[in-house]
């Protein structure tokens, strides 16, 4: 049994504290929303009204935030986890942030005694429900040996990819990945669609072979529905791929792939799709041919 | 068990006609490669020396062979196909060719009461080996309700996509996806080794999650092992990539994603690794990034 | 003085073969639609009924047809220019066609005596109005220097690049960089007009510098008052960028730019813009800005 | 006579401080590296030892720096120009830089009573050396008024874009279509090389149509003499680039192509090619094409 301060219950984070619940664990959640985390406590999880009231007694402290800035706030800010370190030293941001800020707050926590690792997740919204997520952990083996518990509520593939950082440049590769195999159903669909062949049929046989990818099979069938609800949003893509472009920038690493992608998500972005879940990059497609619903 | 008079004796050829006679069915392979077929007789097939002779007494021709003319060259040539009818009155061309070359050579080969189907295939020499292919049939119904035991054989995945030329219209699709998830795992890649990850654990954490594909899984390590050696090779890859161009422009289906894809694979043809199996478009990015082995 | 036989007169031919006559040149006009030639008759031309009209009697023969079919068709077709060549033994092709067929038809013309040109021009309407045009030459030489004093009427720059066909891959090159500098005035001034740049006063900016284009000189104004009259129509680019990936493809030179050029294009296509002016591709950035008119 | 402070005496600084000179101006010329100003001296330019002494006296002070963080140090660092204020109360900041820092800076200078113009250029060391510069102006139209005649010694095109951060929007514009430009050049030349094209002659009949551009007619020469020797450098444009980059993806403007653009550069640049000039973005083809020299 872990005792776990469980910093951000949005849509993920929420999913990922209750696994942590049913697996036993004892959860004290804390968001800045008001009420975010109270719909928590009828499964089991204290609620904290502060950072503070979340690190005491924790052995290990999960933050779940949208970007770099809140990661900043909540660890380094004043009445933050740094001003309350977790008794547990264990820190461990599942967000998905710059890896270069990730170092930065490593070594300021690591300043007052408390090991910060970096474990950003994939698998998306489905992931997280399941305990399934794919955990990309960065920072000490030791500290991820005691965190390691907890994470097995979270997710099924954990694995240490290196040092502090490596797991959130592991997760931008992830999205580099996740953006080309999104755009290739997009394109693969929007022939077979012109060409008069059944999308349903399409996608059955495409994944049979060589095609088969996580992103056909999982949204594949929302895109041909036209379902865009929110899952994993454009937003949040958009905000990986910044990152992602960022960190090949600064590498001198070319992605010509990515470039194309990231422009189709700010296409989508454009036509107020910012809030709707990935799939409907396939609404790009279905402008560009003309075929708007 | 059928009675199959199989012409196109190559790399994928060979072993689907092994599985075809593993399962018991008769072949009869001719190719016009001198003593292509030979090497079949040990395993029970009989070697036809023409068209004719393979397709004598046949219930169905499978024909299996590079490109458009070829194929136009074996069912509609002098003393060809359309010459020797099979008695069964099925054909299917399982190469991968232009869907409307197909729908002309099935008038063609209707007016001398011929079925023809499409059936190209995705999974490549893998699946091929396996006879775990996935084959994606254009063509009448009836007609493939009498080649399917054969192709249960050779597949796994079988499915009537449409009326005839709409196997190939589905190959060509699944090709859009094969190239553009082959060009995410590039650039996953090649960002991973620039940041300094571990591309072993990378490509193992991101096949648990969104990021999965069948690319990643099957030719993840061999990209990482730098060993190009052919499976399904570059040089056929283009042949499907300029037949996706031609139908995306003949239906003003804008593909700016593949026609990147196509770039890189032109790129690596252009330094000589035509003949190497798809992987090797990784090192395009192995020049981009100077990390030429 | 040179007798020409001018076979096409569309919107540019039309224009040509009124420089042809200003320049005091003897024009034989004919078109396959009954009545284009008609409006020249005024201008000094005569009217022919036939392609052995045209070209009976003529020093030269000029064609300026829609695509490579229609100039096979009035060169090597029944009735056509070889069946009734020209007593001045040249022709000059100056329809923007397949550097490959007219290497072919050059070979059919030399066998009954007829050198043929390729004579394919830049400038757009504007330039074959004013006779400004740029004109590439492929073939002998001494049929350049008899054809010489009448293209002096229609062009201003009129280079011979090499033999049969080296105008035509001239032209396709230069068609490259019509797309791409087309596609880099729409991005810029899509930024701009994002950013709350005047987009008047940017391209003047602009045009002083290395920025400087044709494109932003002569479309510039149009893009931006969302002027989409036909000059040089986006359908005809299209089949122009079509020979251009014919090309790059079968000579193995990756062009990334021109082919998402040409997605571009083709999404203009879709949007039912064929038939407007070139400067309909900023369409495209209304829609990817969602600033559509 | 325009007293003018110039900081920033790098290749580009140099000549625009020798324009000033010849056109009668009062010029005091400060570097932080030493020695940079001091050839100054012979062309009758006072050499100042710091900033203060560069702005003492000045009706005006024009920066000419490689990027944001050193023109933020220069204005507003300790010892700077916020600290030494020009008596004639106007600044002027011709470095490339973000337009977001610009605004910001604008906001800091006003505050002690300067007007801080942004006025980058356009033209390359060829403008700068021969004083034909395009320059974009950002700012007050009163202090646009007391810099013009100092800025009509330095270029042709003087433009007042708009309100602070306006000049610099426009050069990020105006760098768009530069990259673009000379990517039109790249595969224009690169097709035709490969069609076997004499390169000399194709770059002469473009230049004469709808192909015609800056980058055309003044490096065309260079990358088919494959002369990379540095006027604009590699390493210069990138910069241009990333900061084209973040203000598009921050107002979600789509620029696919410029996107890969950048994508060439950084192959360039990781090929130890960062130092030449733009040019050398030609050696991208060179190794896509398998032409390396």
């Amino acid at each position: 049994m872990t005792a776990v301060g469980f910093i951000g219950i949005g849509t993920m984070g929420r999913d990922m504290a209750l696994n942590l619940l049913a697996a036993g664990h004892r959860v004290r959640a804390y968001d800045v929303v008001e009420g975010a985390a109270e719909s928590l406590r009828a499964h089991g999880a204290e609620v904290a009204a502060s950072i503070a009231e979340a690190t005491a007694g924790a052995d290990l402290v999960v933050t779940m935030l949208p970007d770099t800035p809140q990661v900043e706030d909540v660890l380094l800010g004043a009445g933050g986890v740094r001003d309350n370190p977790p008794p547990g030293g264990v820190v461990i941001d599942m967000s998905t942030i710059s890896p270069e800020a990730t170092r930065r707050m490593h070594a300021a926590l690591a300043a007052v005694g408390v090991a910060l690792l970096d474990g950003p997740v994939s698998g998306g919204p489905i992931g997280a429900k399941n305990g399934t997520l794919s955990i990309m952990i960065g920072g000490e083996a030791a500290a991820f040996e005691k965190a390691r518990p907890a994470l097995e509520a979270m997710g099924k593939t954990i694995v240490r990819v290196g040092d502090s950082g490596a797991g959130q440049t592991a997760k931008l590769c992830n999205q580099v990945m996740v953006g080309l195999n999104l755009q290739a159903v997009c394109e693969a669909l929007a022939l077979g669609r012109a060409a008069g062949v059944d999308p349903v049929i399409l996608r059955e046989v495409m994944l049979g072979g060589s095609a088969a990818s996580w992103m056909l099979d999982k949204l594949g069938t929302a895109m041909i529905a036209k379902d865009d609800q929110a899952g994993f949003r454009i937003d949040l893509m958009l905000k990986d791929l910044r990152l992602v472009g960022e960190l090949a920038f600064s590498l001198g690493v070319p992605l010509p792939g990515t470039a194309l992608v990231t422009s189709q998500y700010l296409d989508a972005r454009g036509h107020g799709e910012g809030g709707k879940g990935n799939q409907a990059l396939f609404r790009v497609y279905d402008r560009m041919t003309n075929q708007e619903p």
